[in-house]
């Protein structure tokens, strides 16, 4: 209690889960708003979270052979108006540059809302053949999209992301790319986020604009409300036809390259405060925490104090991102303080464990305070650290299972929370009456779920063409 | 002569020097010109060449204390105008934001030219008391500024830096911090660059605006022109007290923090070329290189010679980045494309090689071979790397120094290559006139070229106030 005391209390999350969110970013210091309406300035500790996200994500795009490029921020309205599908998704939510100094520009520019344009433009003129064929480039960037309402990380009006854009040979390379890539994220949100997620094919309804298939992978809040994480699109030939891009095949026929784009955003920031943090605030899965393990020294005045948590320090710190509080604050103070930041472990070391040669190592995720024996740290904490990984990871599956429910009416889908499983006919018409009646917005066809036959829509009760996990989403 | 027909031609470098450029950036693959006016579609080579200069830079701001942020790439006028300097100055090479989406702004936005005025906001809420004071955040970026006439990394309208910007308590702790910067800056030039530079103040006509003081870093080209490769400023408490940005001082009372900023941009890859490069194309230093030596095996269909290859790689490749190129090209062809590259060394393996347990390596610098023996090449390899690293910068110092003379009138620097090392008055109607009759522009006042006593000012005659470095620009 007292500890509550010294740190801003938050919201309960179950009496008020957007404003606990609100709070869990801002007193965590993950970001705070910026004087650019929608804007965010990202903190110090956001920023190294989602540099975490980059860099082990990067590395498996290098892996799979993807090589990173950096093309313009402003796109020409002429670009963007070359793929006419394109255009017409992402002309409403475009800020556009119309002038440049003192002088109006003869031709408006926009910001990038994604940059599919540009490396058409750029692709033209590097791929001539088949032997210059795949290209698999990524870039890390920004971009802005109009957003009417927005919220920290988890729709912005600018955010960071990464966009893969690649053109291949055939169809079936194309796709085997798109799918890769959707797995590729599908392990890192699990293993690294410590998220489970959820992938299939988004109904056309959903799709990204200018695409054949839309993937997608689906995580839920804790509260029951799903987050679209990241997407991978096949996007066949349309974009390489209306940029004119042909490659001379093997047959020494000319034929347009086939298109695949797919991107993950700072929203995974917000995926992680979702479906990890508790009311004491965040809680960080330790493969991307900028500090996994924050030694305090209690009573740190008394001889010999400081000089045992520098050597617990220097003792664990090449396998693990450590720090040592040494600031005035109280030691309470401190633990609320790094309980808030979401440190997976905090190492205390007070003047009875230096003469017991121990220290008390305590789980941010369940409370839970080991003593361990200072010789065995460097052994232990990494051990711990995987333990609080795997454990983040159940819990939000078990959770999640238990929120996933089967329908086969639309009543059945009323009032729940969580994803409802449920069979549809394919029809718009079906998908856009459950949105209305029920709220629910049609999440993915999932791969895992095919029809075991004689299914009936969920809607109009006509013979089932899929399964559809359906949810509200933020 | 065989390869030079293998790999397109590039322009002689003492023929016309612009050209070449033009010619070595394009062809080496390090960008091309983007759809987008004044902006580039930057390679994956180029690419991976910033991403080394920016994960070595960042380490040296992290040891010293930086921590990174994200801020917004919009800035509402209002803000912008509020440090009156330092609108003046960038008003006329802004982008302007006016419509999102169908609506026009009830506020126009501009695309940051630098982001002072975001980061005095955003520390406006940050700092409140002494005790939280230093601030030292950075952040990776992108930049927009209205360029007239653009080249490509040089001078573009969208470019990548790095802006650090810090508060302080004291003007002696930020005045040390400012020159703390441009000397990592320094160091960062020579010791990875392989690039002499000069450091120094820059001239009230010069600063930055809305600085103090402006001190920078110059390098200078191998045609003898200067680039201004980075800068650092000091920028007293006006833009502090135009934010009202406060703090509880240890006596209690409020005072405005004293603020420095400081930055480098992809211009250094322009820096990089232009120094180092020659007639057969780009040359790289070994510490950003993305790839620091290439094996290509002769006869690489003869039994034995892949295997000896991979061999060879696999040896090396933990400590050196290495690649081998086994594609159908010839072996003059690949030479030729690797010089082009600026890739440090080749490493050529063939059956007498094979044989003798022995390989080639080639310097890219220099072009002297030396037959190794594969036992001895993880040795070798790395100081082969440290010696080309050293001799590019010793030639790049001695060449730099030639170009350095001697004025005491503005005669003397008419018509000459390279820098001149001149007293100035300290009147902007001499530093005018200086560039009217000669066509220089100053520098910098040099730290470590005090006046002696007695000099007199290159222009009018008076008594000289400072020395003064002079020089064409790019």
């Amino acid at each position: 209690m007292e500890n509550k005391k010294l740190v801003e209390a938050i919201t309960d999350r179950e009496v008020n889960f957007a404003q606990w969110y609100t709070d869990v970013v801002l007193k965590a210091k993950l970001a705070t708003y910026a004087a650019t309406r929608g804007c965010m300035y990202v903190h110090p500790y956001g920023t190294a979270i989602w540099e975490n996200i980059r860099t082990l994500l990067d590395a498996r795009f290098k892996e799979t052979g993807h090589e990173n490029v950096m093309l313009p921020v402003l796109i020409p309205e002429s670009l963007l108006q070359k793929e006419k599908d394109h255009i017409a998704g992402f002309a409403p939510e475009v800020a556009w540059v119309t002038h440049g100094g003192n002088e109006k520009l003869s031709e408006r520019l926009c910001i990038r809302p994604t940059s599919e344009t540009l490396f058409c433009d750029y692709y033209k003129n590097e791929i001539q053949s088949y032997r210059d064929l795949p290209k698999l480039y990524n870039q890390w960037a920004n971009i802005i999209r109009w957003e009417k309402t927005t919220r920290p990380f988890l729709r912005t009006m600018e955010f960071f992301w990464q966009e893969g854009h690649t053109m291949h040979e055939t169809e079936a390379e194309a796709r085997k790319e798109t799918l890769q890539m959707l797995n590729i994220y599908k392990e890192f949100a699990e293993q690294v986020l410590a998220i489970p997620v959820i992938c299939g094919r988004k109904t056309e309804k959903e799709k990204f604009a200018g695409a054949v298939e839309t993937y997608t992978f689906e995580a839920m809040m804790y509260d029951g409300v799903a987050l679209q994480s990241g997407t991978s699109h096949y996007l066949g030939t349309g974009f390489t036809r209306a940029f004119d891009i042909k490659f001379a095949g093997r047959d020494g026929k000319l034929a347009h390259p086939h298109y695949t784009s797919w991107g993950v955003t700072t929203r995974l920031i917000g995926a992680i405060v979702m479906v990890h943090g508790d009311n004491n605030g965040l809680v960080l899965p330790p493969a991307i925490a900028p500090v996994q393990a924050v030694i305090i020294p209690i009573a740190q005045h008394k001889e010999g104090i400081l000089v045992a948590a520098e050597r617990l320090r220097k003792e664990i710190s090449k396998t693990v991102r450590v720090k040592i509080d040494l600031s005035d604050n109280t030691p309470g103070w401190k633990f609320a303080e790094y309980e808030m930041k979401g440190v997976p472990l905090r190492i205390e070391i007070g003047p009875r464990d230096v003469e017991a040669g121990t220290c008390v190592v305590a789980r941010r995720d369940t409370g839970e305070k080991t003593t361990v024996a200072i010789a065995d740290l460097k052994k232990k904490i990494p051990e711990m650290l995987k333990l609080v990984q795997d454990t983040l990871y159940r819990k939000a599956l078990d959770r999640r299972n238990k929120m996933i429910y089967e329908a086969k009416t639309i009543s059945d889908m009323q009032g729940k929370a969580g994803f409802a499983l449920a069979p549809w006919c394919g029809d718009l018409a079906c998908e856009l009456a459950v949105k209305e009646k029920a709220g629910l917005i049609s999440r993915c066809i999932p791969f895992d779920k095919p029809l075991q036959g004689g299914e009936k829509c969920v809607c109009c009760g006509k013979p089932a063409k899929h399964m559809v996990y359906w949810g509200k989403q933020y």
